[in-house]
């Protein structure tokens, strides 16, 4: 094991040993590469007169670029694009983007986060904690209802097993109970276990009660307090889009400073929160696990990642988080974001109205809904791969079937003056194929 | 395994067995899901009326956006921006880089490739390449002056072993009698080997000679027409940047289409070649390897590396790949180039003009160079990391130590006509340390 490696392990194991016995053998092994990014770190300081350590190219001081790449921007200095940007990410982005989880989840006005560690995007996040922390064979929960790229990150690439529990009880509330027991259950077998929380969902555009909320992160505290590590994994990507009566922060703050065997780690990013989906840029911060300074294992923990981002993708993109840094600081970015999510809420409300009217409920009904892009209707009659067929080739609307009886309809991407047609005309399709 | 990756390696096998003998575990498991991307693609076609498949959020059928975020822009379309761009790529993108890549290479004339997949640069590229081909324990040949990062990607991510031969002959030529030697060596222990070709090198700047050129890939291919898998991956980084009477075309175009067992890899981008580091995008492409039709073989391949991008990043930042379309159709994209290139020309040749001179020579020569960014000096009496430290304290300068005796000067970063007086000014520190 190279020495770094082993140094980082060691603050980790000092600091919260049970985090140490989270990691994968990856998680282990992996670390930030002193050489050459310290070496031009240190000149980047003290290199008054010549730095020729730099992996780029120089004129004057300045970076040489294209004019034909310029002249796409405005605004914008070339060192803010063209250059590499720190495999962390950009510090003032980080900053930033802190202090923005900080002032949208006051729940955490006390517990401390790790400064956020920029990805690309969600995914990358994803895979990222993932990778630091999963072995082959060990258990990933999730709901019945996830997103399809969760098995391909989790299973197909890094070789865990998946085990689901039913997405929402009988009374249309979320499967708490369910998702309890089946940690419970994984978590007995290898005394870890690895839970993503996705809320607002996708497929289903749920997100949990302040209530359900409550019982699930108490429901973990519990698992992590009788002997089992859990690796609490928010899926953040359509933070803010919260159009009821729900938890309008993110599980996160429930999660973190909570037990020693608990490691919340949220993932989040400006794809769908701020409407950037091919920008490319996420985050991964880390949760308080204990009380005291958790900064020492911060720093380590947000080093192992930076190690995998360098090993996969050295960084990402500086002209996304170069403007990313503007944006945020602009005044009007709260009030941008508002005003594009109270055009998708007014959506999502005319949805929930329709269904609120008791229509077509004898070909399909609504599984429970209030946030995100999407909502999901289930089929009583029509297999939902022959409607989605049906609707495409004579209707020309497009939707996605996401298993046998299920529909997802992302009414992020419908106007709110077609609503009732889109879904008037689902139930005639319905009726034309059952006729 | 899922069917789609079987049915993958089926199209593999039926084409090129050995390539299917070349995948690592990981690249036979991994396979790009269809679910929510295929059904969007359909619905892209013949969803006219509405289109409620789409995982991001329109308004009148254009993608919702925050104003704060398009200024920085100019003279391109938000659809070019903040959509997402294909797990593989803009296909426009993909095109003109196949284009690029045939024109700059003109013995590729006759060659089928792969349409190149965009990634997110040349890190991103190296470890998609390392995923699909190596398991832990397999061979990595490389030069032992190479890239720091190669060993966290495929040593400590992917557990490869890293096999290295001494970059230079005593001739001060490249060491191919050695690289093949070493070729061999791992080959025959697991009929396999993965070879990484970095030309110009980091952190030499070395690019082989043409006949340096023939002998490395006509050596190659004997190993694999004796039957040992070879998986050769060319680094071309620093494509373009050739200062002398070197191989001024891709390894690549020597070693595509020559062996069924000899599969050659294109890894190249705009980082360094178009003065694009921040933007993150890179290309890999496949070379062909046999006669008749290689269109099936690469479209499998092709979606393998797409399987594992959208389990890992999703896709590459859309910006920059809009950018690139545009900056490759412009007239002046050439003249561009060719006038930065000069400037890095001009200071290469300063240096070399140096130690023609044959100045310093008791304190350090020059390792060969004739392209790319860097030079390296070996030092004859000081501890590399010992000058290093004394040239940024005493003098402001930063280069960078690689070993015990080697310094890297990346001239890509000193003005011209400061770089007599920086390698005087490096000699005066030897002197004053051994004093």
């Amino acid at each position: 094991m190279n020495p770094l490696a082993k140094s980082l392990n060691e603050v980790i194991k000092e600091n919260n040993p049970h985090i140490l016995e989270m990691l994968s053998d990856t998680g282990r092994e992996i670390f930030m590469p002193k050489g050459i990014l310290s070496q031009s770190a240190e000149a980047k300081v003290k290199a008054t007169k010549f730095n020729a350590t730099i992996g780029i190219s120089t004129e004057k001081g300045e970076p040489m670029y294209l004019m034909s790449m310029f002249k796409k921007f405005q605004g914008i200095h070339p060192k803010k694009l063209f250059t590499y940007a720190p495999a962390t990410g950009l510090p003032e982005l980080r900053e930033l983007w802190a202090a923005k989880i900080k002032s949208e989840n006051p729940s955490l006005q006390n517990i401390q986060i790790s400064n956020p560690v920029v990805c690309n995007a969600l995914t990358n996040g994803l895979v990222t904690s993932g990778e630091l922390f999963l072995n082959k064979g060990d258990f990933v929960v999730l709901p019945d209802k996830f997103w399809g790229n969760y098995r391909l990150m989790f299973s197909t690439l890094i070789g865990a097993e998946i085990a689901t529990y039913e997405t929402f009880n009988e009374n249309n509330g979320y499967n708490v109970d369910g998702f309890l027991k089946t940690v419970k259950e994984c978590g007995i077998k290898n005394k870890k276990v690895f839970v993503v929380l996705n809320f607002p969902n996708n497929p289903t555009g749920y997100t949990l009660t302040k209530d359900e909320a409550v019982q699930l992160s108490d429901g973990l505290v519990d698992i992590a307090e009788s002997g089992i590590n859990v690796i609490a994994v928010t899926d953040d990507a359509y933070f803010g889009l919260f159009f009821d009566d729900v938890l309008k922060e993110s599980l996160f703050s429930m999660l973190a400073g909570r037990s020693k065997r608990l490691l919340a780690v949220k993932i989040d990013g400006i794809t769908k929160e701020s409407f950037a989906w091919g920008f490319r840029v996420g985050f991964i911060t880390f949760g308080e696990t204990f009380k005291g300074d958790n900064s020492a294992l911060f720093k380590a923990l947000e080093t192992k990642a930076a190690g995998y981002l360098r090993a996969t993708i050295s960084s990402a993109p500086h002209p996304s988080q170069s403007i990313t840094v503007d944006v945020l600081k602009e005044p009007s970015f709260k009030t941008e974001r508002s005003r594009l999510n109270a055009v998708i809420e007014e959506r999502c409300k005319k949805v929930k109205s329709i269904f609120d009217k008791g229509l077509y409920a004898d070909e399909f009904t609504p599984y429970p809904f209030n946030s995100g892009y999407f909502m999901c209707i289930k089929l009583k009659n029509v297999e939902a791969e022959t409607l989605r067929l049906a609707l495409l080739d004579k209707y020309g609307i497009g939707v996605i079937s996401t298993n046998q009886t299920d529909i997802r309809i992302a009414f992020s991407s419908v106007d709110v003056e077609n609503i009732e047609e889109l879904y008037s005309v689902i139930y005639q399709c319905c009726k034309s194929l059952t006729a």
